[in-house]
């Protein structure tokens, strides 16, 4: 399979020099590609299978990408348990005698060849996945003009992971930041699950946008070194939970805010760190919920919401993209714009590459380190040809 | 005290009539009045004791009024119980050795006499009170301009029942449905407590404006007879807290809306009936808590929040009317006229009069039945002299 991909990869090269700029009929042929697969919903380690098929070429609006970078997100797992929305796509086109789906929502893919209807996308132009559950965690696929985000040409220097990983975490940071309380330069936020990628991405937004943050964490072995890593990114105010829950610090928060409090929350714990974040809000605060790490419910009192006036939300970035397509491009490029000065660090990762020779049980060790310990590294298939 | 009384209010009549338009002096002097106070928090019948005081003249920007009628709504006992705000104002003007507060937050006054700087209200003038926390269990008190919101000359024949309970409920049903959810005629919504002061009057005012309302009650020994009373107001569906789990009732929900679902939904049970009402809303709801009869916070999964894009928020009638006055004005109006036409019906009421002459205990026991068992009637006391 190497051989046949190595084979295809100069002519491809050649192709493009004298490929017409608006029309290109690809002479790209059958691809051997592999993809993680399942059929039902169950733990990762019992449900994924690595299955190994061939692409055809590219036909009609086919557009043929390659993979290049895939991350491991908990809703990724989340989602092969079957407790995630949206449902993948049950396909047989993979060749399987039975319907199955490909796990993983964000990618980066290279553009291998296209059909001969296709206008907006050419071989060699990257792209990252437009909406959730197209299935990522593969080598190869046949996507459609509807499927991807093209990665403006400026941005082709950018490392595979930051590309990658770019559409979940910074951008719910960033919309949580802007749509639910208009603060401005000094103002407070505060968020649990502070060493999570939305939290990270908070903090350097929060640090490039002129606001300020209180990061929730859970206390840990490293508590300090966490502190300090966090605050070199822009945090202006790690604690742990425990360190919260100290009523002495409600008036802290009060003397940092200047009096005026905090109106945002963002959470993506649930259960009592919830409750308890919410205590440290100000009249009229809003919180928004976009994970649930606790594996708890949100609860608050009837109090809290009639006469401190909070309100609750959710956000789930999925939504939102498909909602506003041409605000998540421009905010895609703006991020990109940030990551390349350096602005935004992408979090921890630990990279697994994916050839044409990885086996099952190496995909399979990547996903089950995924999500363990305080502050585990974000997995990340790199594909390799 | 009778007497006393009933000797001011020839002289007052005939004031009135020889009386400046804008400027009125008056001529009324020390009356002897009657309130329930306490200096503790507690149970009610602990620490309510009734006070005889004397009230002076009105001076300067002073308005003397009496009461007319004052309902005992579940709010009014746990602000006593020190669990609901506001804070009542602790006050030594009605003669107590050390500070006291008045009871009641809701009621309709008669203008007794005014102080020379009161050039908003004159003798005979109703009015109901504008702010909460005023201490309205009581027969006469000294007001300000601040306090009394004027109920127009038209609306004098109005029971004073209706005028002294127009504030909370029927406001609190207008704004929660108004406010949250643009809903146009033929859309529904979802409330529980459908017997609750409130709950009638979001039924009335949902049958006024052409919405279509789920009312949920708990199961009770004649449910079919609370059913159809609260459909001959205008209810369109009243199912129990039972009926609601029924999952087949969820099919109903949506053929009813025509598909559309329910977008809002008025909570003041609050724990696993809020969570169950929840359920039977759609994508985007908005949950408004304005009480919590079940004494259980508000509990809803993450999930909920993320993927169905629920919102939660609280209504307190009083901040609003602080913070709206003007427009609280107009809707105290609105609402007064469509009791004057007939089309919105007191709740069913139970009556304790309150003479200069009604012992403590009386007054107690009054209070001891508001909100006991099922739609037991709204406790009203009505003054006379």
């Amino acid at each position: 399979m190497v051989s046949t991909l190595r084979l295809l990869r100069p002519s491809l090269t050649g192709l493009r020099a004298v490929a017409t700029p608006r029309r290109y009929v690809s002479s790209f042929g059958y691809a051997q590609a592999k993809a993680l697969i399942y059929s039902d919903y169950g733990q990762p380690s019992d449900v994924l299978k690595l299955h190994a098929h061939s692409i055809s070429p590219a036909y009609g609006s086919d557009i043929v990408v390659r993979f290049l970078a895939a991350p491991i997100n908990p809703a990724d797992i989340n989602q092969i348990e079957g407790v995630y929305p949206p449902k993948p796509e049950m396909t047989i086109k993979l060749g399987t005698p039975t319907p199955v789906a490909v796990p993983g929502n964000e990618g980066l893919v290279e553009v291998v060849a296209v059909g001969a209807d296709v206008e907006s996308f050419r071989p060699g132009d990257r792209a990252i996945m437009k909406h959730a559950a197209f299935g990522t965690w593969r080598t190869h696929a046949v996507a459609s003009d509807e499927n991807l985000l093209k990665i403006p040409e400026q941005f082709r220097d950018l490392g595979v992971v930051s590309a990658a990983t770019v559409s979940v975490n910074p951008c719910t940071a960033y919309r949580m930041l802007k749509d639910f309380v208009p603060l401005e330069r000094g103002d407070w936020f505060v968020q649990n699950g502070g060493n999570s990628g939305v939290g990270r991405a908070a903090i350097q937004l929060s640090r490039l946008w002129g606001l300020k943050s209180i990061s929730i964490v859970r206390n840990r072995p490293e508590i300090d070194e966490l502190k300090q890593e966090l605050e070199a990114l822009g945090a202006d105010l790690v604690v742990t939970e425990r360190e919260l829950a100290d009523r002495a610090f409600r008036k802290e928060t009060k003397r940092l805010t200047g009096g005026k409090g905090i109106k945002l929350g963002l959470n993506c714990v649930g259960g009592k760190a919830t409750t308890e974040m919410i205590h440290h809000m100000a009249q009229g605060g809003q919180v928004v919920t976009y994970g649930a790490m606790a594996k708890q419910p949100v609860t608050l009192s009837a109090s809290s919401l009639i006469f401190r006036d909070m309100h609750l939300h959710g956000f789930w970035v999925s939504r939102w993209s498909d909602a506003n397509p041409e605000a998540k491009r421009q905010m895609v490029e703006e991020i990109l714009g940030m990551i390349q000065r350096g602005e935004l660090k992408d979090v921890p990762v630990e990279k697994t590459v994916w050839t044409s020779a990885t086996k099952e049980d190496e995909l399979k060790a990547a996903i089950a380190k995924s999500g363990q310990g305080f502050g585990g590294k974000k997995q990340v298939f790199v594909f390799e040809e």
